[in-house]
C-alpha cells in the first residue's frame, strides 16, 4: 500500500516510461471487456488480448498497488476505474491544434478525440491565408495570437502538425503559452525543457522499423 | 565480429524490439549530420541528439558490431550507411494503402514516404463510392482484388487507415495477398500470426499517456 500513498510527483518518476505507454491499451481492453459484461478477467486472458505474457501484466499492474486476488483474477471494473484515474482520463483536456493543413484537417475533424475526452478547443496555423476560416465550428488563429490564447483559455496540451522547418519556433510559442504536453506530427525532435512531455508520431519512422524485420526474415 | 557473421534470421531474433524502433531515428539524426557536413560523432553528442545517454547510444549500437574508436567517435558516414543496411533501406519498398477516407488521403498525398524510399503503389477501399476515383495518379481499387492485385505486384507493406470495425476482415485480405508488415492507423489490436510484424499509429493512445504526467505533475 506504500505506493499508493506515495505523493504523486514521486509515483510518475518511479514507473518506467514503457509502462505509462502500455497504461492506455490497458484502459481501452478493459474498457471493452467491460461492455462485454466480462466481471473478472485472469492476467493470462489480458496478456492474451494485448499480446503480452501474464507475468508482463502482472508487473505492470503491480506499480499501481495491488489488483489481484491470486486464483480469481482481476476485477474488470475497479481495475478499469483505477487505469483511468492514473492516466488522468476521469476530466476533459482541452486541446490545441497548430497547423490545418491535410493532416492537421483530419486531425482537427477526427471523433476519436472527443470520445476519449479529448476536446478539439483550438486551431492555429502559420499561413495567413487560414487564418480566420473554419474547421468544425471553430475559427484558425494565427500562431502569433497562440500564447495568450492558450493561457487564457487553459490548454496545457497541443497536437503539432506543422511542417518540419517550422516545428521548433511553434513549440517555442506553446511553452509560452504554458502548454506542457505535445502530441508532434513534425519529423524533427523538438528541443524542450526536461518538464515538458513530448510524444512523436511519424510514420516514415515506424515504417523504416518493420523493413528491419521483412529484411531480416523475421 | 560474431555478431555480423551470424545469419540474418538470428540477427532478429537477438536484438530487442526496442533497440530496432529506435534505429531508424539513428539513420534519421546520422543523415542530419552527414548533410552538415559533421564526418565523426560521439555517443555523447549523439545522445544529446537523440535525448539518450551515450552509454545506451554505444549499447544499442554494439547489438551490430564495433562502430566506433575508442576516444575519436563513430564515423558518420559509415555508421549511417550501415544502419540503413540493417534496417533494410538501401531498396525501394512499395506500399499498399488500404483506406482513402480523410486520414487516408492525408496519408497518399503525404511527401515523406517517397523520400524515405517507401513507394505508395496500391490504393483499395471497401467503399463502392470511391473505387474508381484516382488520388496522386492512382486508382482505388475495391478490397476484393487487394489479394490478387497485392500478390501480382509484389507488395508486402500495408497501411491500414480504414474504421475499426472493418479493420480484421482487411486485415486478412491483406495477408491473404502476402502483405507481411502493417501500419495500423485502425483503433484496434490485429490478430495476426507471429511472422507478421504490426505496428499500430493510435493518437488516442499517445494522448492517454501524456495525461498520466499532467496529473502527475512531472
Amino acid at each position: 500500500m506504500k505506493k499508493r500513498a506515495a505523493p504523486a510527483k514521486a509515483l510518475a518518476a518511479e514507473i518506467p516510461d514503457v509502462v505509462i505507454q502500455r497504461l492506455p491499451l490497458y484502459a481501452r481492453t478493459l474498457n471493452l471487456l467491460a461492455k462485454d459484461g466480462v466481471e473478472v478477467v485472469s492476467s493470462f486472458r489480458l496478456g492474451e488480448l494485448l499480446g503480452s505474457t501474464p507475468a508482463q501484466i502482472r508487473k505492470d499492474l503491480s506499480y499501481f498497488g495491488r489488483f489481484g486476488k491470486q486464483g480469481t483474477g482481476y476485477n474488470v471494473a475497479y481495475l478499469a476505474g483505477r487505469v483511468k484515474q492514473i492516466l488522468g482520463l476521469e476530466q476533459e483536456w482541452p486541446m490545441a491544434l497548430v497547423g490545418v493543413g491535410r493532416l492537421g484537417q483530419a486531425i482537427a475533424r477526427y471523433p476519436g478525440f472527443a470520445a476519449a475526452g479529448f476536446r478539439m478547443a483550438a486551431l492555429f496555423d502559420t499561413d495567413a491565408d487560414k487564418v480566420g476560416k473554419r474547421v468544425e465550428g471553430i475559427t484558425i488563429r494565427s500562431v502569433e495570437e497562440m500564447p495568450r490564447a492558450l493561457k487564457a483559455e487553459g490548454i496545457q496540451i497541443a497536437i503539432l502538425a506543422v511542417p518540419a522547418d517550422r516545428a521548433q519556433p511553434v513549440t517555442d510559442l506553446l511553452l509560452e503559452g504554458g502548454v506542457r504536453a505535445i502530441l508532434n506530427y513534425a519529423p524533427v525532435s523538438l528541443k524542450v525543457p526536461p518538464e515538458i512531455v513530448v510524444r512523436s508520431i511519424d510514420p516514415v519512422l515506424v515504417l523504416q522499423s518493420l523493413t528491419f524485420y521483412l529484411n531480416n526474415h523475421r
